[in-house]
């Protein structure tokens, strides 16, 4: 049953947040810390089958607020916007100082990588 | 009752998604269309109370959502920190204008005012 733990992953970061308690917790431990339902049964005192269907449930939640509110799929596209802004202002940086160099130019040139970083990581 | 018009109509703009169609449709009447509870009542069917409690229930709904994901708090977040790329990327072009002008560095500031327009309107 186990989906890809990347895409898992980033939707648990994304709406994890949405889930119970003991959903987070067991999704967390499957797909975070790649525990088998079986260890988890048993680190729980709950049955496999009980592990299975939380996990089951709390990944249908994770999707249905993706579907709704697609947050995985906008921090995406993003996130590569603000790359290539990054990498334009570094090639403005290298050409500036191609060019003779001017320090206004080098100002807003670093200034635009420090605030692309910023925003990919509040993103 | 009624609740900053602007500010709820941002967390409907976010979270909306998660209502049931008869809270979508009585927020969207109260707060973007600006129509009384009476006025939804009448149209409605339904009594004044009946809406109001259906309008309170989605907004209890809207603030959980963000008090668990922030989105309006982040998205306010990038588009600041966007408005401040574009601005750099516009004083890159004009003082590399009175530089004599690099044509690489122009196409690179142009791009970069481009891509956090279009950042800021996915976002």
């Amino acid at each position: 049953m186990k989906d890809d733990p990347l895409a898992m992953s980033m939707l648990f970061d994304f709406y994890g947040e949405v889930l119970t308690e003991k959903q987070k917790d067991f999704f967390d431990l499957y797909y975070n810390r790649d525990l088998s339902l079986g260890e988890i049964a048993e680190n729980t005192g709950i049955t496999r089958q009980g592990v299975r269907d939380v996990i089951v449930r709390a990944t249908q939640v994770l999707r249905v607020m993706e579907e709704k509110l697609l947050l995985v799929d906008r921090y995406k596209t993003i996130q590569n916007g603000l790359l290539e802004i990054h990498d334009a202002a570094a090639s403005i940086e290298a050409a500036n100082n191609h060019h003779g160099g001017s320090a206004s130019i080098r100002g807003y040139a670093q200034r635009i990588q420090e605030l692309a970083k910023q925003i990919a990581e509040k993103t």
